[in-house]
């Protein structure tokens, strides 16, 4: 990408249109990624990560739009990303998110872009993570990720986040739903949205009750009353952010190695599972396509026949760094 | 791992306690897979694959009891996959599939497995496809694959399924939440589950009508009503997996060669996936993941620098090969 620099160079001004441009390189899975992300390394690592995740339906774009109200009152930047792993068929974004968009189109202060599945799925789980990191090194004080369900993507998504705010409606009632979606362990607020609904006092009752059983922690995890449409109960969210953002920062937290090393492991990985399909496509490898198309071997033997020499591997995929990288 | 030899062995005479210890490799990810799949690849390819999806709460496992019975009383073996992504926290079966499987305990034509996650994501499609495969070459008419909830791998494993059935209740209700989940673009067969609850009928015509705005295709998704507790409407669902199995026949098909193809891509990719998880275990890696732990360099920088160099890539490559082989 012969204007890579510039792109940067207008990223670092805090220029918006070049911000897009990256977020579409990383959505694109574009070979120029990990230098994209290792030049704008050093400038992440302020922004507050807060992650919102719950069932479909449970208001979580309403409930989001008003956090992001109640926080640009505040004079705090938002940036957020609506990550949608469920629908590798619509190819783009919500209806909703665009209308979204739109309503924050003029306040310079808030930056909303959707990620919806391209490829394989760890590749979501690190492309969000590395649109977190370009909000966070562009200079948003706050990062909201919302997901669209509550699937493993979104558990994996969620794992970005400092604070993880799970969004239920007293309608998803079944508290034993709630522990099998594994939403008990991710979260650290949650929230019962319209709850003006028959049932919101008794679900807040199931889900302290087991959070109870949890035994002790340092940070006893609150449960919230919200109607998100009437804006009540917004202040109070808003509120126990702040507080577990507080109880993280006297805990201490981590240095950050082991998620660097982590990190490491995955980019790695990630950009050999990219570049192999380009490999085996390649000439080094037509050949025994061809006998697997012509059905002389089976899959498995064709895998085992690659790994057995992995130096020849390790070439081909060294040499492949031109993807999308236009 | 010693015995191999002889479980195939057992295995291919029909003992279902090597098929269950085969099942074991394949779900902890044995470095041994890829050689016991090559062993059986050219046994598998006779049983029917029908998979069953749809939201938590719609009925999926009663239903699949009932079509089990009904298969069964046509005399055909058949095997079950329930595969679980939604619970890593738990890390095993739902009780509820230990006493299903109790149930068919003394039925030697019925084998039922749980398949939970383990590790990333595309781990457990594939997972899923070998379990297939296996149960297959064993020499099921049947193989039964059930997902427990609707996220991205459920639709991945469902792409296994030679005749995928989609469940939902009536008050799942809302069509757009079906197409958000793209559970449209899956169906071979809708079921309306719990039927005799209201809006049963209105549902079906809401995915009727979605259905017929598709426009013309060689098979007609039909919608059928079922309410599986009290064995209703479950002989018409099963003559529709026939008629689709029927229709698919009549097709022709394909031969099979770019499916082959795509599974050769994938298993290396998860092979390689698993290897370059050993990296950080490797002495010759120690500097660099030092450098990181230290923040003398970023995840980045450090995935760069292994890629750029095919010598030590390639010593990744080989990973470590006695991982869970024993």
């Amino acid at each position: 990408m012969k204007d890579l620099a510039s792109t940067l160079e207008r990223f670092s001004a805090g220029d918006r249109r070049a911000l897009a441009r990256l977020i579409t390189l990383v959505e694109n899975r574009s070979s120029a990624v990990p230098e994209v992300m290792r030049a704008l390394y050093a400038r992440k690592g302020r922004a507050r990560i807060v992650g919102l995740t719950g069932p479909p339906g449970a208001g979580k774009s309403t409930l989001g739009d008003r956090i992001i109200a109640c926080l640009r009152e505040q004079g705090r930047k938002v940036g957020v990303v609506a990550v949608d792993p469920s629908s590798p068929f619509s190819g783009g974004a919500l209806l909703g998110d665009r209308v979204r968009m739109q309503a924050h189109f003029l306040d310079e202060g808030v930056f909303i872009r959707s990620l919806s599945t391209r490829g394989r799925h760890g590749g979501l789980a690190r492309a969000t993570r590395e649109v977190v990191q370009l909000l966070d090194a562009f200079g948003f004080d706050d990062v909201l990720v919302e997901t669209v369900g509550v699937g493993q993507t979104e558990l994996d998504v969620m794992r970005l986040a400092h604070t993880t705010l799970v969004v239920l409606v007293p309608e998803a009632g079944d508290t034993i739903q709630v522990m099998k979606a594994g939403l008990l362990e991710i979260a650290d607020v949650f929230i019962v949205n319209k709850a003006d609904r028959e049932g919101a006092g008794r679900l807040k009752n199931e889900l302290e009750v087991m959070l109870g059983l949890r035994g002790e922690s340092r940070w006893r995890v609150p449960v919230l009353l919200t109607e998100a449409t009437a804006g009540k109960g917004i202040v109070e969210v808003v509120e126990q952010i702040d507080a577990h953002a507080a109880a993280l920062h006297a805990a201490g937290g981590d240095d950050g190695s082991e998620t660097r090393v982590r990190e490491w492991v995955e980019i790695l990985r990630d950009e050999v599972e990219q570049r192999l399909s380009l490999v085996l496509e390649s000439d080094d490898f037509a050949e025994l396509a061809r006998d697997l198309r012509e059905d002389h071997t089976d899959p498995y033997s064709a895998a085992l026949a690659v790994l057995k020499d992995p130096e020849r591997l390790a070439r081909a995929l060294a040499g492949k760094r031109d993807r999308s990288g236009s």
